[in-house]
This record gives structure tokens, C-alpha cells and sequence, in this order.
């Protein structure tokens, strides 16, 4: 028996215009994106809410690559839908529309067979929603979360509780940045592992991400791409990526915690590749793999030993 | 006799002001940071110019770290002069005053002894000028240049001509982009292979540097460091301690030109840890190998092989 890996997020239906064409209610959302990455290196349970109006044959195409949708329930109402235009170098976006739906009466409940996760991934969701998830699930290894701008200000004592139970904190520099009040990346990085977590783990969208823990700092950059299309979801493919590695090689080492950091960068990098999460829909494990050693030839150095000048 | 390395660029007084305090008239300017750098490593020969103001004592303790300054000149009139003030983040800058003085009527003549220079680094100056220096060197083994977004608009066709006689083109994101016509980085470094150098550094400041050939990308990132004082000179100390560690090694393989990059990235690093060439000043060697080391472990990890899911 695998160790299970659980995943608490959004299942959104994103309209998202880049400079290279457009989506209309495509399949989106933390935990579509995460599971899509993820499922390729290891089975992956979703706990999420749909509208009724949602095309959950979408979500079938997930299933059939190993993602367990029992903790997905269908309410009546319309659901989440986001809508984004990104500018012309993909570096900004803007929000055009947050239409919440039944994600705003949303309180997860897991399938008693998902109380046994051993891998739990809190997506970026109201943190009180976060702490009952991690109440249901009996004996977590590893709990990492995420969150947004958002909850760090209209729910700051709640994320704060949160993090004294969790981890991992896997956000984006610019998160991490208002979460500590400060804008040295490093300095932000200290000021949460002092606030509960052993780890922090910050992603740099087209800069890669970090790995921080008390006794040491580990790089990876992002996969250098000569094509861009849609860098929605790429943080939470990344994130799915992490995590996955983590339960299928169920080893929590240093030097392990590395390996899925490069893992999730090569998630990350198929996720921009194609709009939506078409880009994660054709990626076997052996694609994952030679990105992986990609990674390494995209970094690698040998230390000499320089001759006096 | 080790091989001769030859800068050609700025000599400047900078006022500088950050969120961590201010500078008037500090010796600064590229071939000032990239000799501070890049004598550490090698014997660093500077052509440059300065006015009949510039205070000769703060470059002489250049000269006693391996400085050459036979083909600094001293003209009547003011010295070159820079001021400009940080963001509070120091991610941006704004210059408040550029006075050329005798900098504009700079014609850069060699003496006969640095015209045996192996490495050869043209340091930001009008293309026309740094043509002229090629012309003086003999039989140079690797050429680097420099440029900035005033050039590219003023003197294109110059530069142009400059790059089919380069080796390497290095440069700021900025730059490259705007060189390139392309947002995209890794197609900039293409256009720029496709006009002369057989390689191109990218420069990404706070997030490190690229080079690219045509085989290969090497990614190394920058040194992550808590305090930042003053990014002035950053590009230009890795400039040096890049074409240093060459000369040093005489080794333009691929695998050196990636260690060449690392050492770059240590300079730059220690650049920044204070105002102007402060930083550079008690640099030994023996730290710059220890700032090597540290960003192996930086980006270090281990391919597995992946355990089918």
C-alpha cells in the first residue's frame, strides 16, 4: 500500500487570456492543477467542491492517471470562476472576474478513507477551512500549505495558528514577503521558520524556487523555456510535483527534500507549456525524468581548486 | 609570465544613496569594480580615464592588489561623475545626474605592454571606442564586452559590427532584451548567438546569471544574502571575477566557463555587502573559494532513479 497523498484546494473554472489565445471555463483551480502534476509520480485524493454546473467528464480524464475524486462534492449553484488577462511578456496579470459560487459555502469533509493520508497539501484556502482539514486526518508525515495575500491580512491570526501545525509553507515570494513584512527574500524566509514551520518553501515563478530550512538554503531555478503560453496553475503544478515525489519515495531526508524541489520546478515548467492544464495531460514519467536531469546539467559545477594568482 | 587581462571602461566618482545610507564621490565605475574584483583572482591591466579632480590615492589601493593602472590617463578637467538613489527594496534605481567631464572626450590608447593582453573585457562604453581597443590588442585568446540601452538605440550598427568580433556578449536581462527585440531571455541569448559571440552571459542581478551557447545553458543563481547595502558595481564585479577566473586558468573549456560564472556570482556577491568597492576591499581569496563552495551546496542535489508509482 502506497502512502496516501491528499490534496485540499479550488476546482475553478478559469477564462485566462495570454498573448497567445484564450480559455473559457476550463478545468482549473489549486487541487486540479496539483493533481494533474502530482498523479504522474504518485496516486493523489482530492478534496474539493463543485457547482452542478461543473463538466466533471474533465475530471474523469484525471482519474483514469490516478486521482481519487471521492473528496469532490457536487452542490447545487453555480462554480468558482476566475477570469484573467495576462500582459504581453506573461510577467503580471490582472484579475478580470472572482465569481466565488458554492466554493464560498465550502467546509470539506473526508471520506473516512482519507483520514489516513500520510502526505496532506493544504491549498490556498481560507485557513480556518485548513485547520479543520488537518483535524480530520489521523497521523499526517508531512503537511504543507499554501496561501495568498488575502488570507494574510483578513485571516492573519488564524494563518498564524496554522502554521504552528504545519510543515512546510510553500508560497510566492511576494506572499512570503507580506507575511513577514519584509522584502529581503532570505530575512522573510528566517521570519517563518521562527513562526512554526521547519521549512519554507518560496517559489519565484519564472526564478525558480527555494528550499529553506535552518541549516541550509537549496536553489532550483525555473527550466529555461524559449515558449511561454499560460503560467496559470505552474505554482501549484510545482506544488503537486513537491509533494508527490515526497509520498512516492516516502523518505523526508535533506537531500530527498531537494530531489522533489527539482521534481516540482519540472512539474512547474510542463504546466506553462500549454494553456490550462492541457500541459501536464500528455507528460509521462519518463519526460518528468529527463527534465529532472535537465535540471541537473542546467546547474552543474565542479569545485576546482584555483591556482594561486 | 601569466596571461595579460585587460579592462577598458569607466573610472568614476559615484553618489550613491540606499535605504542604508549614502555615498559622495566614491571611486567607482566599471573598470574600477572590475579590477577590485577581478585582481583577487589575477593581475587586472585598466585603461580608463580621469580628471584632474580625481582623488589618485583611492585608485593606487588598487594598484596595490595587482592593479595595473598604466593606461588610466589623467586629463585636465572634471572627473566622469554618477548619482543615484536606490528604491527601498533596492530592486530599482533612478539616476539623478550623469556628468561625462572628460569621460566624453575619452579616445582609449594602450600602452605598448597591454597589447599583448590574452583576455581582453570591454567594459560599458560607446561601441565605436571599444572597436578601437580590439584594434589595439594583438592576438587576444577571449573577448567580452559590455553594453548598455544607450548604445543599442545610439550606435547599433556599431554594435553590431562589435559582436562579429566578440567571443562573449555580456549583459543585463535588460539589455538583451532590448538588443534582441525579444522579451523572452533564453530567445534573446539565441539572437545574440546568431549575431556573433559564440556565447552570452546574462546578468539577472538578484537573481543570479545565465550562459548560453549553443549547446548548453548554465544557470547559477545568485548568493542569497540577508543584508544588501548597495547594488552599484555588481555587474561589473562579476564581469571581473569571471574574466579573471579565465585568465587565471587559461581554460576555456565549457566546464571552466561554468566555474568562471560561479566566481563571477561570488564577486557580485560580495560587491553588494557594502557601499562601493568597500565591499570588494577585504576580500582574500581564500573567502572567494569558500563563497564558491557555498553555492555548490546552493544548488547541489542528486538525480534518483524514480520508483515506478
Amino acid at each position: 500500500m502506497t502512502a496516501g497523498l491528499l490534496v485540499v484546494g479550488s476546482i475553478a473554472l478559469d477564462s485566462v487570456a495570454t498573448p497567445f489565445g484564450e480559455t473559457a471555463d476550463a478545468p482549473g483551480g489549486s487541487a486540479v492543477f496539483f493533481s494533474a502534476a502530482g498523479a504522474i509520480l504518485h496516486p493523489v485524493q482530492v478534496v474539493g467542491v463543485v457547482g452542478s454546473d461543473y463538466p466533471l467528464g474533465a475530471l474523469k480524464a484525471l482519474e483514469a492517471r490516478g486521482v481519487d475524486l471521492a473528496g469532490v462534492e457536487q452542490m447545487p449553484g453555480e462554480s468558482f470562476r476566475w477570469k484573467a488577462k495576462y500582459s504581453y511578456d506573461l510577467s503580471s496579470r490582472e484579475t478580470l472576474d472572482t465569481r466565488l459560487g458554492v466554493f464560498a459555502q465550502f467546509r470539506p469533509k473526508l471520506p473516512p478513507k482519507f483520514r489516513d493520508a500520510r502526505y496532506l497539501f493544504l491549498g490556498n484556502i481560507d485557513p480556518e477551512l485548513q485547520l479543520g482539514v488537518l483535524d480530520q486526518v489521523k497521523s499526517p508525515a508531512l503537511v504543507a500549505c499554501d496561501t495568498m495575500n488575502y488570507w494574510i491580512h483578513s485571516k492573519r491570526d488564524l494563518l498564524l495558528e496554522l502554521l504552528r501545525h504545519i510543515d512546510i509553507l510553500l508560497v510566492n515570494d511576494s506572499e512570503a514577503r507580506e507575511l513577514s513584512g519584509d522584502w529581503n527574500i532570505y530575512r522573510a524566509a528566517r521570519w517563518i521558520l521562527e513562526h512554526g514551520p521547519r521549512r519554507a518553501v518560496i517559489k519565484q515563478g519564472e526564478h525558480g524556487a527555494l528550499l529553506v530550512d535552518r541549516d541550509a538554503t537549496f536553489k532550483v531555478p525555473a527550466y529555461p523555456l524559449q515558449e511561454v503560453f499560460d503560467p496559470t496553475g505552474a505554482g501549484d503544478a510545482f506544488a503537486g510535483g513537491f509533494m508527490a515525489y515526497l509520498a512516492s519515495t516516502g523518505d523526508l531526508s535533506s537531500a530527498n527534500l531537494r530531489r522533489a524541489m527539482v521534481y516540482g520546478a519540472a512539474l512547474g515548467s510542463f504546466a506553462v507549456e500549454a494553456f490550462g492544464v492541457q500541459g501536464l495531460a500528455g507528460v509521462a514519467l519518463a519526460d518528468v525524468r529527463a527534465r529532472v536531469r535537465a535540471f541537473k546539467e542546467l546547474v552543474h559545477f565542479e569545485v576546482d581548486e584555483l591556482a594561486e594568482p
